[in-house]
C-alpha cells in the first residue's frame, strides 16, 4: 500500500495564516519534509510522533539537491506513510511544487494540495500596503530576483519598469542594485518607493521604506539578511502616508 | 465605544481553504458585509445571530456603490460592533480593501487584516497548474479584464506578452478576444495554451482548457460566464500533459 503526498503551503510565516486545509494535512503526516523558509511557529504544529526532515537550502548549512528532495518524497510515500512536503508561501508560485509534483505523478505517487498565502500578500497584510490600488497599481506580478550561481539575472528591465503595476521581488536582496538601477534604467523614477520586508508576519518581521534610488545603499545600511522581499512602486506610498496607524515596532530603518 | 473592521479575504470558494485567521474573526463578527464571490459555502460559516449585509455588485441584482459600502462600514463600527467585511480572494489584490481601509482609518476605526487565497492560487491547486514553473515561467502577473462601463481596456499588450511568464486574467471573459488579439499581435503564438476557470475550487467550479488562438470562440461555444479567470502561458502544457492523473468531472469541454 503507497502513501501520499501533501504538497502544503505553510504561507508567509504566522501560524494563524496557514490555510484549514494545510493544518489538517500537517496534521495528518507521519512525517514531515520541510524547508528553511517555515517558521518555528509552525514547525510547532507538525504532530507528536511525526519524523521531521529538513531539506532546506541555507546558504551556510547542508543543502539538499532537489533531486534528492525528490527521491526522499517517493521513498517516504512507497513506505505507505503520508508525506507532508512543507514549503514557505506556496507551493506552486517560486516553491518548485510543481516540479516535485511531476517527478512523484510519473511514480504514481498521489498527491494533495494546499496553497498558501505568499510572502507578498503577508507583508501587505502586516503592513496596510495593497498589491493592486485603483489609481496606483492596476496589476501586480512576481519576480525572482535570484539565480543560481553560474547564470546572470536576466530580467526584462523594460518590461518590469512599469509605473502602474506593482513589482514584487523575491528573493532579491543580493541583486537590489541591480535591480534598481535596471528599471530606472528603463524609466522608473528614483523616488519610486520600495519596501523591503524580511520574514513577513513571521515574530521576527523586520520592514524598511525607501525608494528604488537609495535601497541598495539602505540595505548595506540596515544589513538586511535573505529571505527579505521588495515591493516597488507606487501603492507603498500608501504605508508612508499612514505610519500612525500602523504597527511600528518591527520598523528596523526607514529612508 | 467603537468597533473594529475585520477585512477578511474569504480565499476562492473552498472554505477549506479559508486561513485560520480569516475564520477566526468571521466567527468573531456581529455583522457580515459580503461581496457576492463569496460562496455559500463560506456563507454559512458566518456566526448565528450575525446580521448579514449583501454588497456585492451583481449584473442584474441590486448594486451597492463603493461609496455606501464605505458608510455602511463606518456606521456599523461605530455603533460598536465588530464587523466582518468578507470579500473573495484576498482584499489586497483587486478587492478595494486598501480603499476601505484608508476610508476608515480616517474615520479612526480600528482594521484588522486576514489575507486570503487568490482565485489563481486557487485554480493552481485545483488542477494542478502551476503559476511558475522552471524552465516555463520566471513569473507570473495578475492583471484585469474589466473596465468600467466608460472606459477603454487600456492594458498594455506589449508588456503583457511575454512567453517566459504567466499571466492570469481577472474578470476578463467579456473582453477575452480583444485580449487574446493585443497579446498575438505583440508576439505571444497562437499556439499558447489558456485555461479559463469559473469559481475556482468551489463545488460548481468549471475549467476548460484552449489556446490563445482559439480561447474567445470556446468560451462563446462553452456559454461561459463571470466570474471568470484565464491563466495564459507554458505552464498550462502541464494540465495537458497530465490529464489522467487530474480530477475529470469538472471539466465542461476541452480546446
Amino acid at each position: 500500500m503507497t502513501g501520499k503526498v501533501f504538497l502544503i503551503g505553510a504561507g508567509p510565516g504566522d501560524p494563524e495564516l496557514m490555510t484549514l486545509r494545510a493544518l489538517r494535512m500537517l496534521k495528518e503526516a507521519d512525517v514531515v519534509v520541510y524547508d528553511r523558509l517555515v517558521s518555528d511557529e509552525i514547525m510547532e504544529l507538525c504532530p507528536e510522533g511525526a519524523e521531521l526532515i529538513a531539506v532546506g537550502k541555507c546558504p551556510k548549512n547542508h543543502l539538499v539537491p532537489q533531486d534528492r528532495i525528490n527521491e526522499i518524497l517517493w521513498e517516504q510515500a512507497a513506505m505507505g506513510r503520508k508525506v507532508a512536503r512543507l514549503k514557505g508561501g506556496d507551493p506552486m508560485i517560486f516553491g518548485r511544487g510543481s516540479e516535485e509534483a511531476a517527478y512523484l505523478m510519473d511514480r504514481n505517487i498521489e498527491i494533495e494540495y494546499a496553497p498558501g498565502i505568499t510572502a507578498a500578500q503577508g507583508a501587505s497584510c502586516s503592513t496596510g500596503v495593497p498589491l493592486t490600488h485603483r489609481g496606483l497599481a492596476t496589476g501586480v506580478q512576481y519576480v525572482t530576483g535570484h539565480r543560481q550561481a553560474d547564470k546572470v539575472l536576466d530580467l526584462d528591465w523594460k518590461r518590469l519598469a512599469d509605473p502602474d503595476t506593482t513589482l514584487v521581488v523575491y528573493m532579491g536582496v543580493a541583486n537590489i542594485g541591480q535591480i534598481a538601477v535596471g528599471l530606472m534604467t528603463e524609466g522608473l523614477k528614483p523616488s519610486t518607493p520600495v519596501m523591503a520586508i524580511s520574514r513577513a508576519t513571521a515574530a521576527n518581521e523586520e520592514r524598511m521604506v525607501s525608494t528604488l534610488g537609495t535601497i541598495a545603499q539602505d540595505c548595506r545600511d540596515a544589513g538586511l539578511k535573505p529571505p527579505t522581499l521588495f515591493i516597488i512602486g507606487k501603492v507603498v506610498s500608501l504605508y508612508a502616508s499612514k505610519p500612525q496607524d500602523l504597527p511600528v515596532e518591527a520598523v528596523s530603518a526607514n529612508g
